[in-house]
């Protein structure tokens, strides 16, 4: 069995917010994140698929073929948008980044031909990342 | 001469959007940089200051000083913020990063205690980076 | 569940010497490493927490929260020291980066609010990488 | 039980192409990736060794050791080398990225004298990256 | 005067030889380099061009413009391919990163539609740097 | 003319210090980067020399020997060393990067056989950089 790590990026706006909380409980608990004028980041994205090599091919997935798939359901509904509005996959979701990694997780895991989804890792800023495996 | 760089980043959301354009020319020149729900970036900023070295302290500036003019003036204007809405220092200004970048070297050029300030350099993504001189 | 990852660096002096053996005990195991006039590194530390989400904020774990934790029981003993002599927590402790690890596991293991400390890395030059899980 | 990493480079030309399928069928599969005249990469590898610290030495594996064994029985092999031509260790297997980590994983993992090998990473271009635990 | 650059990789074979000299001097010279089955690298290329910025679009040049020249005019001809043989601007010449980045800038030069170029630069590999500025 | 750049890398330790000065003055002007147990920094050292490439070789000076040199004069003195006490050519002057910066300048201006030198850059940590062109 072989990991394989495909990375992409994207640039989004967001904002940390509760909508069952109130103005001040936001405030308390996000702070900046939650400036109502919104900010954004330059989002890593790596996807990690493990499987078994195809002989004929050496490959466990094509990564082009990782590629597209990542860049179909993922990268158009979150590049360059706002993903408290307009990305239908964040909707209703409070989009922190341990949210983010869980929802790019449903929106792709029956969605890989060879092989099964192992890993979905998400850095929001150089410091700070996050990883979600299904469990 | 000794040229001293201090390294900084931002989160920042933004929109490139000219009010003097109808919707449609804006669409056309900026395409989904100009996304009305805004995006954002996590912006690296290199601030260059060349001078002389004191040989009291073997500094040309005490980067710890240096820094701080960078958060007072820069950082605590744009991180976490919308360019276009939040910070004073881009008001009227389109936000695209070479304007960014020429109104950081506005905001901070008068303010450096010890040599001059000489370049400005903003990253907006790993593939794009611009810099301004005064020139 | 969720990983979280903080990175933070520091700055710091060591030798690598075993007070049990001999100088030429010690030059023969450690060679250049084990300078009586010292070296340093700038140390990278990324410490992971793994843990549920909290439906209330979508956080594992405040990364604010974590920095803290961080910079208080770690970053502020060994940032700009000497592991050898400064820092309470190495005290007859060889500093190699393999010890250096577990013992910043073991300072922080039981700080962790939410969630629970699941790996710290640390990387001693862009080439040589240790990580320890409590295992 | 500590994970100690050493990280190496190594430049190589190479081609998929699999002997047994037409030009077409190798031109379908693996398109600019079978180019007849070569292509190349800046491969990073990691090598993951896990095991006890020896109280002697603070050491799982001295990191100069293990660097040695990666130079002597993976690096001189393919450093500078055409992948499909030159390497030993590689004769008749499709260089994909997946079959190269296999094969340094074969390669190694019976002369690692402290601890023992536990993972294999290889990254083919900043977004393409590879592992191998020898599962 | 805003300098904008844009980084794009490609990966390429090559060999180092000058049809001039011996196999003995092109080995002397080259050495490891020089290799007869060829090597590769992931090169960096990031080309600067530098100007005015447009006020109506905050603009020195659009950077997806500038993307799509490097790509046309670059990229294309070099990605997996074979420097010494497959790349039209290349014939001729010793594939050496000094003379790539030469013959990128002329490749270039006359297409940039907004500024001028100001600089080419090259990594071959993560300690190997070159720079051509046209002078 | 191409700019030819070489990347090396070293760990030192080292304190910052003036001994015309009394301890509270070297506390208040360098704080925790006075610490008398020294502290250490991986230092990040990129040479460049400019010159005009060699029709014979592609090369303005071969990056082999370019490193060797650096390694002769430079990098042997300083890494696993203590600037204040161990390196010849740091005598006597406080190991500020701004002075190391010109004290590897003047270390190997006159030792590059091929081109001149034009720049000594020396990142001391991932936040700040310094550079030194001989004027």
């Amino acid at each position: 069995m072989v990991f394989v790590t495909r990375r992409e990026t994207f640039s989004a706006a967001h904002r940390l917010f509760n909508p069952d909380l109130t103005d001040e409980e936001n405030e308390k608990i996000f702070g900046k994140c939650s400036n109502p004028n919104w900010h954004g980041h330059n989002y890593v994205l790596e996807v990690v698929v493990a499987g078994e090599i195809n002989p004929e091919t050496g490959f466990v997935i094509d990564v082009k073929e990782l590629k597209e798939i990542i860049n179909k359901y993922v990268i158009s509904k979150v590049d360059h948008k706002n993903l408290n509005i307009d990305t239908d996959f964040m909707r209703g979701i409070i989009p922190s980044a341990e949210n983010i990694a869980v929802a790019i997780w449903n929106q792709i895991k029956d969605r890989i031909p060879y092989g099964k989804l192992y890993s979905v890792k998400l850095s929001e800023t150089e410091n700070n990342f996050f990883e979600y495996r299904g469990e």
